[in-house]
């Protein structure tokens, strides 16, 4: 956008994903996302709507959303809850870009008339450091640490 | 702070962790303390100092860094190395707070010449909601939605 008040008007960049068990990869996406407008909304997944696709987090969707929304890059969170309420989103945040990852490329077209709609690579593999054979579940509760 | 100049002298709050998996509670727990001041800087736990004490973490340094770092809370992270640092890291950073979680209480008393010392309460078991049953490594790797 250039011209008189580019410099006033939010340009709104939306996405969406479940972001279960945050990671940088979902650190660097959500950065270059938000560097592609001057504000950046997301709509997380719910578990009912994540239920519907056979797939379960780890972590539930209002902890998600507290994270996600804790992130600097981040704007606003709202909950995704079917497929069916992007064109909705787009229109009601008045979103000049919907961005997702690449693994969804053409996925989306069918919003290009209402923003501009781009494909981000994917960071390639870069969870696969958080993986050291079998994960004990104690892991993953906070411990004191050890003086 | 009261007084003359107090708005433009920030008030730094420092603390320190490994932030593994960061959860809901390392969230609540960041924003609390920054609130405390006006600037939070966070030590991160190191693998090599983790090491030390027999503590393995899932996701390493760099990305722990990463990742903390990239909260709206969080003004800059920086690496914990060893136990002695943290005089030199009060004095450097010109700490007003140094604050943790309340597994530590009278650990760091001992810098209460340099700074406040607060032992915050931690959110009760906050991440338990995380395990449901045996976690599956795949669970932890980036997947492609089903569209």
């Amino acid at each position: 956008m250039t011209g008189p008040g580019s410099r006033l008007q939010p340009r709104v960049v939306i996405t969406y994903g479940t972001f279960d068990l945050l990671h940088v990869g979902h650190v660097h996406m959500l950065r270059r996302l938000r560097d592609l407008g001057t504000r950046l909304v997301v709509g997380i997944s719910t578990d009912e709507f994540n239920a519907t696709k056979g797939k379960t987090s780890l972590v539930p969707y209002a902890d998600r959303a507290i994270i996600v929304g804790a992130l600097g890059a981040v704007d606003e969170v709202f909950p995704e809850t079917c497929w069916e309420q992007k064109r909705y989103d787009v229109i009601r945040y008045g979103a000049a870009v919907f961005g997702i990852g690449d693994d969804w490329a053409g996925h989306f077209d069918h919003l290009s008339d209402l923003c501009r709609v781009v494909y981000l690579p994917r960071t390639p593999d870069i969870s696969s450091t958080m993986i050291r054979g079998s994960i004990d579940p104690a892991d993953l509760l906070p411990r004191p640490r050890v003086p």
